[in-house]
């Protein structure tokens, strides 16, 4: 079995240990949510404390300009292509991942006008299935939202399909599509392809032009510490760029937005999938966010990605598994993201307990209890010292009594 | 002709001159842009360190609850819906203007379904026209966006209306809509009635219950001080919620988002009008703000900046008659909004050199120079002192030679 020792000694030999000092983080804490609100960078808040008092207190409206606000969700985007194998001008920053997948989503329908469905599966995150949803039925209906278990998307694709549309990393399981071969795949069937990266991106590598990947969306608040709710983006495929008719047609996206036109002419390019004026402050932090990613190597992240959530459900099996622990995220390094999810018929009160000692993790309904793992601030003795917490919670007490259960229904 | 002595007096007389301090103005500036980024209130900027250092930067994922993220666009909304005349769970905060009105003209279009025409007229805001015009675009076409001239928006509403759209006070001229008259007509003819309220809320008395108002949308960075790009709201009339399908469906607008159900099922009420996850930073700026101008009363504010407005344009026309500005705002205080419009042969160098004097106004194309006056901040000297100062630009120079011209296409 791992020792806390070796523990230390990993965290000695970490390529990546010089980032965890560019983040706040809470004393006592062990924060294993990174996946669902990334924490807050320090280059982060200074940043925000030079738009606060500098550029919309002092220069105010100048700052369109003087302090580049108005080329802010491109520069965004262009930092983020980085992350994500995209090129210069394929990926703009902007609105909501929600936002940004009702957009592509219905660009994509008109670009496959013969075709009727669109391809999902049952562990797609709800909100994109939502978007789908509510698109279809603002069609009027010609179109369908075919979803399908995870195992069967392969095989469903076909001539029928207008657009695949998967996250890559299951919100729940953690686990991983294969971005390549789906991409081959639709493309086979003529499909469009389109990835929500939320989970994936800054989590590991994406090569997004080298799988030939149509289009993309994801999100700036988990693995890219943007802040909460901090402004998503989208990718279009430099061949698919002219193509795209936004429908959410805003004058951000406009050719020439201070001339005032009354007619839309749309900008060329990623630009025409903007539409109103961008969060400044919300996109500001993110900014300065992607520059402590930025500079970390995406393989180093990958690798140690692996490396401790692997030694997180070696310890859970080695310490926790007489206590009824059952791993959802598969086991084979290459096949999970950057979490790791379990169940536990007392799931939400353990989750609780875990909390309150300091151990910061989510509970995903129904009795899914999920631990995300983002290399650039997590050590080695964090994993060994959330199992040797949770060992401890369980010890402590008899987890099968009745009593948790309705301390989780109030909770 | 009025005096700066007469000015300081009606400062010293001023119920509203509480409030300027509660503002960061640079020094020197008189910010007469209030109408198109209102300046910073010092307790937003407080709000954002407490969310920065102690919500996102300690609390972190627990902050949705503790400190009621979850909750604010609903909030926010209910603080918006106290200075546009809604009621509690009227209103809701999110997203941008154009996607907000996205969202209302889609749901409007699909409770009139046998009628054609989204009418509008020439002078509203660019954005709202592209914004009709990406709609009907996605719809396939059987809708129609008619555009009108101002003056014959009241004559053209008939039985073929769906749903009139305006903006209240014209982003060019300051010009008013009767929202009262206006909707009237809009429901004898069976239309809906949906009004953008970006440069009217903060500034003038709304009511739209009073009216009637189906539907409103609006910006949260204008009068509103909510801080660049910060979120927008938008207004359902009670009776109206439950009709609303919205097409932009995502988890946040979910009857129980964090069941994380397979299927769209819209929350009762306003709520379903939300989409993704809000920008925190951006929303809680915004939330700050609104204290200030909640603290004000509206009849106050509309009576200075009627009085602001109406002394600009009386010493524009007594000092500064003869260099040849047109004033494009109507004279009648009760048809004008809070800002005032004038336009010259040399407009674009004219407001640089004022803007490099320290007086910001704003230039729109072809060749309007705008002023905004907003009445929590600018005092009756300023607006002496504005005047004092174009007088001056306007008599050092002579603004009919050519190099200014040139000036103009290299600024």
């Amino acid at each position: 079995m791992v020792t806390r020792k070796e523990c230390e000694a990993r965290d000695r030999d970490d390529e990546l240990k010089g980032f965890r000092d560019q983040f706040l983080l809470p004393d006592e804490v062990i924060y294993l949510d990174g996946n669902s609100l990334g924490p807050l960078p320090k280059v982060a808040a200074k940043r925000i404390q030079h738009v606060l008092a500098q550029e919309w207190g002092e220069d105010l409206i100048r700052s369109w300009n003087a302090h580049g606000w108005i080329d802010l969700p491109q520069k965004v985007g262009n930092k983020i292509a980085r992350l994500i194998g995209a090129g210069t001008d394929n990926v703009v920053c902007a609105d909501s991942t929600s936002v940004n997948l009702f957009k592509l989503l219905a660009a994509a329908l008109r670009i496959r006008p013969d075709r009727k469905v669109v391809l999902s599966d049952t562990a797609n995150f709800p909100t994109d299935l939502y978007i789908a949803q509510g698109l279809i039925e603002l069609l009027g209906g010609s179109r369908e939202l075919r979803l399908v278990e995870t195992a069967s998307v392969e095989s469903e694709i076909n001539s029928d399909v207008a657009v695949v549309m998967l996250t890559q990393v299951d919100y729940r399981t953690g686990g991983l599509h294969d971005i390549a071969r789906v991409t081959q795949l639709a493309h086979e069937a003529g499909a469009l392809m389109l990835w929500d990266l939320s989970h994936s991106a800054g989590a590991l590598p994406v090569d997004l032009l080298g799988h030939g990947v149509d289009l993309a969306v994801g999100c700036g608040y988990k693995y890219l510490n943007g802040g909460p709710g901090a402004p998503a983006y989208l990718y279009v495929a430099p061949h698919l760029q002219d193509d795209i008719r936004p429908p959410l047609s805003g004058w951000m996206g406009h050719d020439r937005p201070f001339d005032f036109d009354q007619e839309y002419r749309p900008a060329s390019g990623i630009a025409r999938n903007l539409c109103g004026t961008p969060a400044i402050l919300s996109l500001s932090a993110l900014d300065a966010a992607l520059d402590v990613i930025g500079a970390a190597d995406m393989n180093a992240i990958r690798k140690k990605s692996q490396d401790i959530t692997g030694l997180f459900m070696d310890l859970i099996n080695e310490r926790c598994g007489v206590f009824g622990f059952d791993l959802l995220t598969p086991n084979v390094p290459e096949k999970r993201g950057s979490q790791v999810s379990m169940t536990h018929a007392n799931s939400y009160p353990i989750m609780a307990a875990l909390i309150e000692n300091g151990v910061i993790g989510d509970f995903r309904s129904p009795n899914v209890m999920r631990f995300g793992f983002a290399p650039l601030f997590l050590r080695f003795v964090d994993v060994w010292d959330a199992v040797d917490r949770l060992h401890g919670i369980m010890s402590e007490r008899a987890w099968d009594r009745d009593e948790f259960k309705v301390k989780a229904a109030v909770t």
